[in-house]
């Protein structure tokens, strides 16, 4: 398989869904219009939709489901949400103060700090209004409930919010490696293995098949932070489409400050193998996951 | 019944429940500790739990089940997360720049903007764990997930979150009356509303009783929004524990400044007088309920 042409196929049609379930939003109250519209920028600002491809590709590889389906991608769009609001919450002046986002201005700097702590809050809610909407998932109510509460603990206190702040507290700081890995666990990893298992889950997955989804959720969400930490380090900020070199600026840790860049490819290219040996027990329909876990390895954006 | 004894009563009981899933949470990990405190310090900094306390008598008016049981306690404390996290944002710099909120320092003047932001990211995501999890609810899935949806749409982008936009948008504007009643529908009305509901239904309410309590929650809303311009408009910094004459000073429109304060008294009179009336089709088991209507236009803080 051509993993561009896939890639491309589902960012589509995450994109058409976001579209579809935001105009309808948007429809309902023409006196939130600007609000609405703050969300919509950074929804829209060229997002790769990673998230919420690998929860369809979970759902893919468990195989109980054409792919993308309505209940899946109402899943992936809920999770992209959720990505979204927290690229918006983390540019803000007060966390990176970053100005730049995939080559665009930040939220902040069109819609102002309020608007964009408040486009933030209102993607984050959107986000469980979308997963409990009985209108656009046919899933069995337990089983929506066990999404639910997955994703909510994993982009929660303990998982992607508690990263955050550990994170920022930890600039310009010296801790041990330890410390990185349960920020990049808790800040990207549980958002991204979340996705993976809600997928799985929504497809009907067993014990067997959650647990090695989870597996190879952890090794894929190492593997892409790790190359997030390279490419910061290495790349210019008109490639990445935002500020490079910030981390070691920043004082930010990272996988390159710890072992150097060529021990830190090494790194990355384990967690990708690690990921793709966690599938054995699927068949050719996990292939999208596996090519998805080498192209973390050569994206270069 | 005594309605002071009944309000303190509803308090303890779910001030003792969200210590007790907060103490759960919070043994859980030890690295979010400071993100946790953060969390905490405005969950515990004295609220009313007005939201809360309407649920669970809105599940006593209806009736079938005893008041306060787990099921309701849980979703009364989900309420509660959400209205704190409403609080630590809209205090934020960016927002109203408020250093006092219930006599004590704003969660930003302890731990800055950037974990002030987080801990409300953290208080609303957790509202929806709490929501989503099965081991704090019997309830059905099916009406966990209505009650899920009714909850994220009154918070959201067409609810409270859209609501604090049009409210710092209209900062010293003119602007109809129509738009003051929008701010408040929006802003507080919504998820009051949603709080009275969502008790109702988790107590079983037809769809008269739905109605009904519906129609309740936006005539209380109502009313406790008005009686909180009023008593910014003519209360000390120190009865209200927070700043005083704001709304004035930053150039808000509230029902004082469109009809005076003696007909705006007369207004939240007559919005407890419908919201009783809405009540009509319960029997004695919604005198909470009544109470708190009544309650509401005596308020000093």
């Amino acid at each position: 398989m051509e993993i561009k042409t896939y890639l491309n196929e589902q960012k589509l049609a995450v994109d058409g869904a976001l579209k579809k379930y935001m105009l309808e939003a948007e429809e309902e109250n023409g006196l939130f219009s600007a609000h609405i519209e703050a969300m919509r920028y950074s929804l829209f600002a060229g997002g790769k939709r990673i998230r919420p491809i690998l929860c369809l590709a979970a759902g893919a590889a468990v195989g109980q489901r054409p792919s993308p389906d309505a209940d899946l991608l109402s899943i992936a769009c809920a999770l992209e949400c959720i990505h979204t609001y927290s690229l918006i919450h983390d540019d803000l002046p007060s966390m990176d103060n970053d100005d730049l986002r995939r080559g665009k201005p930040t939220n902040h700097k069109l819609y102002g700090e309020a608007g964009a702590i408040l486009a933030g809050d209102g993607l984050l809610t959107w986000a469980f209004d979308l997963l409990s909407n009985s209108e656009v998932s046919g899933l069995q109510p337990e089983t929506r409930l066990v999404i639910i509460n997955l994703i909510a603990r994993a982009a929660g206190s303990l998982g992607m919010v508690g990263g955050q702040l550990l994170d920022i507290s930890n600039e310009n700081k010296e801790f041990p490696f330890e410390t990185l890995c349960a920020i990049h666990r808790s800040k990207t990893g549980a958002l991204i293995t979340a996705a993976i298992l809600a997928g799985g889950i929504a497809a009907g997955a067993d014990q067997a098949q959650q647990d090695a989804l989870r597996r190879y959720g952890e090794q894929v969400g190492l593997a892409f932070q790790i190359v997030d930490d390279l490419l910061n380090a290495t790349s210019t900020t008109a490639q990445l489409g935002k500020a490079a070199g910030s981390d070691a600026s920043r004082g930010k840790a990272t996988y390159p400050a710890f072992f150097g860049i060529e021990a830190t490819r090494q790194k990355a290219a384990t967690a990708v193998e690690e990921a793709e040996c966690a599938l054995n027990i699927f068949d050719a329909k996990a292939d999208p996951l596996r090519a998805i876990a080498r192209y973390v390895l050569t994206r270069s954006h």
